[in-house]
């Protein structure tokens, strides 16, 4: 088994941290090919640089040899929709992953992350689904952490407060979105009445349900000539190829 | 790793199956605990009869050992909700996990199944998850066959021009919904130009993704006594403890 | 004119305080055949204890002698859909017709019941009938009373606050929902600046307005055989008589 | 008890016979004090027509003595909200009430009228309350009668044909829906296999439900002045008098 | 160009402030016919005046020579799909174009007005665009002011902290509704951390972009004779011509 | 006044049509800024596409002196949220100026198009607005043209019936969409009973109505560095100046 872990963001900490969790969440002989952004951002807060990063991650996806499932590794999932129709190789998105496993876990669930800026794309995520009353909110600490990179350690009992009210206020689950909160809902476990989502535990073990399913589909997109496009992103596009019995 | 799966119907030959399949679908070393309702339904296919069999599948999670995940194997996921309420592990359905895996692997997905009188009770689950909006439909024929145990094989071409119209309709994926159906998806995979869902499979996956988590839930419901319940159900009724934050 | 009032409950105190207030809502020579649950919970307050009592419902509505009405008389409505799938006579629920007559009272309502706990469970009662938009929530003092019998009387004052509070925020009608609370609104009538609902008289009048309403309905659910059902339940099932037009 | 049964259309024979089966509908003492629109259309059917005849229907509202509840006696509801915004006494709206009654009977409903120029307007009724899902369309012959007040009786084949497949679509309940279909379904009861809602019965047994119910209401429009207005209708908003706890 | 403004409400100094700021949105040679209800109410705030004011209004448009577009100039757009229905220009509504130019700037929005008495006709507003999901509320101060004309001075503050606050709440755009704040959007443009939207200036801008669009319509109502209309808007219905390809 | 019309397809002669189109649309004094896409696909049909397109789109936005108001010339509006959280100017889609322009001028409207290719794509544009229950579908030949470029030409009688069609089943309005078919509606407006929307022209009419909109935005992404990303881009990105107010 091989897993594709795409990280559209250029922290290679980031991906390092995640590909610990990923495998951690794996069988031991289930091999992670964690990939790190080639350029874009630091990390993604917004619609803008999800619409650019999602790019940038089909280029990744199409760069990478073909994996039994890849994910996404971004809350927020940038690409995800584009990249179902591309390839053939399941795709999972980390926010997607997480808020399905939580239906799954109790009624009602909440997402906690570390900043207030990442509230319209999560809330984005959810909608996308078509979930969101079961949503108790994206809910954050009031500003933005300058340094992000260890906002799980500098703001960890602000994230504990928000889990504990989204616990109180009738969350069966709380998921703790955003790449910098990576592993802390294993962490908290113990320390919230509720059930905790980790969101890269829940997207590798996604991708471990969905590795392997295929199929020739209808309904994929015209095979379809490009240019100025990295190499392998332009030969999956030119290669799609249309089925006879819908396309003339 | 041990999975109970309770079929909510009282055929033991679709238990047989089912397990079958689910071992299929899981590591070698997994252990299937599947189980035949006591009493009931040979095969459900109503609301009405679905209000009953869930209420006896609560009986049957309660009188099991405890597993690290269990499926309600009925199609149409009867005692669901409550399951998730009652029980500290996992509680997977098998409609919603064909679902939320066919909502992963692609944007549209339809479900077909052996009889009209299926679609009233499937359309339910569907409503149920609010994904109402990438739901082709519950396609099914027009007449429901004397015999359902072997629909599979006596209806397999109408079975299969439905899927086939699905895909042709703009279907991305093609569930077959229904006990009497089980494993058909993996057998037609290769004539439908749509990715196939089968819901046993799906389940085991999603099982396997989820076993294991736990959390002590505030969300839980308050202890109450009972009479004329089954013991081990009785016993689980009582033993839920409100949590001192939320309840006085 | 006969009414069958079918507490799902095992309560009798319970079902003679809802007989008298159905009594007083009908006409004098309306006959209240009122039945408390021969098993069960004492009153309900869960998803799980409303699909086991659900069950126990269609069994009563199975063992009476068929009425021109029946009402489930539990806010909640366990078991309702079944029922009205199984049984020729109009089944009334005491939440949806508690809804129902407040759409028809104003634009937006709210629900005010004696506990937290109870509030999952109606939550999904509102959501079910698909009005969510015009409700104003389900409000509750913030902790489980321990006595609940009598939670009217001891919790008076905050039910009152919890009333005038919904009002000012824009509630044109109240319903007091939960069984503890019958013929609450009717008392403080003159209290609120609103419309209040008493739900018992409200199901009352909806099974007076729907009474003698039969139809033969294509949307039957198959004859079915069964085994292990309380005799009458097992009977009503297997008399289920398809219709030649839709079924083969 | 006394109902005022608003038509508001200007067809006398209309509401004779409306007033007939509102009578036949409720005990044999109440007063069914009918009402024919002043002035405006002979029949309604368009948005347009219905906000003037709304306005008509709020004149007679005002002009009448205070019934215990009021009927707005055409199909589609015209004035029906702002009605409840301006008297004290329950206001029923014919569709509302039968699509109300169709929802305590079944899963889902069809509304067949005799015209397909009936259907933006009726679509409209089922979208305001909220009920999309749970309906399988307004059905209608191809094109318009030139004579509408027999059209029950010239098109009674297309309807029941309209009707039957609707049941065979999955319709649980079948509303006949227009005032020149008035009675139809109490007629063609045994003919159709659903249950047949006649909207005109279904409102009045609504009324007889709702009769009675007030409320000092803190939601009520702000008194106001008017000019050219009826004299009733003038006095009536002008004595609207806000709640001190609210405006100041 | 020529565009009727018609004012539902009968104050002139509105319709004197509303015409400047319509002038001023448009290019010069643009003619505003603006028009002051014949009768009716000073300022409309509920369904109830709505509905009477939206009759008034479609005699408005029907009396006035035609232009090449009209807008209703009553946030709340009363009449607005039944003028749609009746003439041949574009009709605009004040509201509704303040909310679609809303969504054309930002993710989320809000409506900020002057009195809780607005709340539930506004709501209705967006409710009936069905974008309730992009809108953070009716935001108002919490009573109503005697005084209405002049109540964008003597509550300047009030409704600045009302739109500071939306902004922080996440709204990328705040609409001032309500014809009393007429122009206040372009006032407080630099003190308000947000996009704001003056709803005249919208409706202008509307009325300019679909000026001039036309078509023969198979969806027309029905030509329809009635009694006691005035007379432009008789003639109008009257002359509604079906088209042969639908009606017969 | 000047507008961007940035075509985010390679095709230079699509530009030349639309611009010619935009500039017949506008006061003759507006300078239409047309822009082909510098790399990418001749025609944009599928999300994959619009993903890539959609940032490539970003990077020509951020490339041109900045306009009064740009215009996304491809009907699905690739990168349309992105825009408006990056850009001070309006920036409006072709596909959403077209629905909310639809949605003005009826109650009804569909989508008329040239291959099934564009379906996916296109009903994610209605749904994305939330205004699928107004939309009647997006209709389209059943099967794909091998010369997209002249479709409106070799495909007008199949057109032209399609939007016959929808007429016939209640759309008041029909929107031609995808740049093959830009100034179709113009040209066959005598030809349909309904109003034709042309998107390119509906476009351009919102530019000039929200031109010049503009507010200093609390809800603006966080200023970010970034990599590997084209220049102007780039430094757009880095300039967004997060709030004081909400940002630490």
């Amino acid at each position: 088994m091989r897993l594709l872990l795409a990280n559209p963001n250029t922290s290679q900490g980031m991906t390092d941290q995640m590909r610990l969790l990923a495998q951690a969440a794996a069988p031991k002989d289930t091999v992670i090919d964690a990939r790190t952004a080639p350029h874009g951002f630091a990390y993604i807060s917004s619609l803008a640089e999800s619409q650019i990063a999602g790019a940038i991650c089909l280029q990744m996806l199409a760069d990478a040899p073909p994996p039994d499932a890849a994910i996404i590794a971004a809350f927020g999932d940038p690409g995800l929709a584009a990249a179902r129709e591309l390839f053939d190789f399941p795709v999972i998105g980390m926010a997607e992953a997480a808020i399905l496993t939580a239906l799954q876990l109790g009624q009602r669930f909440a997402i906690v992350t570390f900043s207030p800026a990442m509230r319209p794309w999560y809330l984005a995520s959810v909608a996308a689904l078509g979930v969101g009353e079961r949503c108790l909110g994206v809910r954050t600490p009031p500003d933005h952490a300058a340094q992000v990179a260890d906002v799980a350690k500098t703001r960890r009992q602000a994230l504990q407060e928000l889990a504990l009210a989204a616990a109180q206020d009738g969350a069966d689950v709380v998921i703790f979105g955003g790449a910098p909160l990576a592993g802390l809902a294993l962490e908290m476990a113990s320390e919230i009445p509720a059930i905790l989502v980790d969101p890269i535990t829940a997207a590798t073990r996604q991708a471990l349900a969905l590795a392997g399913t295929r199929g020739q589909r209808l309904t994929r997109p015209l095979a379809k000539a490009s240019t100025g496009l990295p190499d392998a992103l332009a030969r999956r596009i030119a290669q799609q190829t249309p089925d006879p019995l819908r396309h003339s």
